[in-house]
């Protein structure tokens, strides 16, 4: 098995049968030692956390594919804190799809002067945001994304319809777990043209609200797994 | 003649046929003195400019006109530095809109490592700010403008579309003056629903260069009156 990639909270294996492995670690993104999903360096390691994020990630490829909704998941392997996924290219050097449900945030930052912090966006805002740690992962159009060859206009058609979709499905699993979202945020590839979620989808990828209080993600993982 | 809005470089008067008037001003914006159009902040005071603004937005506005673009320009005074327009709403709390021909400046600065400065966007490429000065004047997508009800999606795609169209049409009429344009900076609003062009069409808000050299405002204005 070869290391392909060796990220800053998941190490990838390509696999003998053309699949991919990703290895969930125990290392995650922060700052002086206090975890924080929105920093891009790795600030500490938390026994435990790589698992708790393939777990959490397994709950809702599980119920994506339930709902008919491809993705790279294929299986995992838990206790080896491993999941294998089918191959697949990011766009560019790496995009960040965020759907908003609730305004917040950065939205917020960047458009306060037109929306009050915690209004509802009904049936969701898609953004997109650049991988790029030295340019604060500025946001891009789908007209700039198109003109950059990141993707086509109807790669894009098809990442904003799932991002939608997929918010959805998770929006309302938590909500049958009494918990609100506010917004989260994807990774696309394409596997063949074929536009399909990537990565994972853990607690330190959502804003996610409890009566009226935010939940921190280790918090968050044990209310989605019901522990 | 009742003066409805002070603004850095132009006064707004409402006619009683109810038109508007724009009253050019002498005021620019920039910084310590040196004229910036990018500059956010009334900087210096250049004798003569808020003529020079004018003339060169009659010369654009009377082509356009010709072409069967319909803007909010009427009719001008250039002696007293005045023009008359159709009354038009901002979008938001105003919106600035770039079509960019060649990628430079702010668009580098957003997504240089997926693009050299100085390539072509064929076609162009449009993009909107809110202007909020507070903000840096925040980059704004079609679908977060339609969810903070800024406009429409059917305003948008006219936006859209006129500003591609209008930029043409002056990057013809520079290229006949051996000018090459790189970027151009619009305002739109809404006159009974009907997206028009508004404010100006000056050498502060467009980037040309020529023989591979930019060309300053002063210069540019020289250059399109054919002084």
């Amino acid at each position: 098995m070869k290391k392909t990639y060796e990220g800053k909270t998941k190490d990838v294996f390509e696999l003998d049968n053309g699949n991919v492995m990703l290895k969930f670690k125990d290392d995650c993104t922060g700052k002086d030692g206090v975890f924080d999903p929105g920093e891009n360096a790795v600030g500490l390691t938390i026994d435990g956390i790589g698992k708790a994020n393939l777990e959490t990630s397994v709950h809702f490829f599980e119920i994506l594919k339930d709902a008919g909704v491809k993705t790279h998941y294929v299986s995992a392997d838990v206790d080896n804190a491993t999941m294998e996924v089918l191959p697949a290219k990011v766009f560019g050097k790496g995009l960040e799809v965020i759907c908003r449900l609730v305004a917040t945030g950065s939205f917020i930052r960047r458009y306060g002067s037109l929306i009050e912090d915690g209004t509802e966006l009904p049936g969701g805002l898609v953004e997109c945001t650049l991988k790029d740690d030295d340019n604060g992962d500025p946001l891009i159009t789908k007209d700039a994304l198109v003109a950059l060859n990141v993707m086509s206009a109807a790669q894009y058609d098809s990442l904003k319809e799932q991002t939608l979709k997929i918010t959805q499905i998770v929006a309302d699993d938590l909500k049958s777990k009494g918990l609100k979202l506010y917004d989260i945020k994807f990774e696309f590839g394409y596997n063949n043209d074929e536009v399909i979620l990537i990565d994972e989808i853990a607690s330190g990828n959502m804003r996610v609200y409890k009566d009226g209080k935010i939940v921190e993600p280790v918090d968050l993982t044990n209310f989605i797994l019901e522990k």
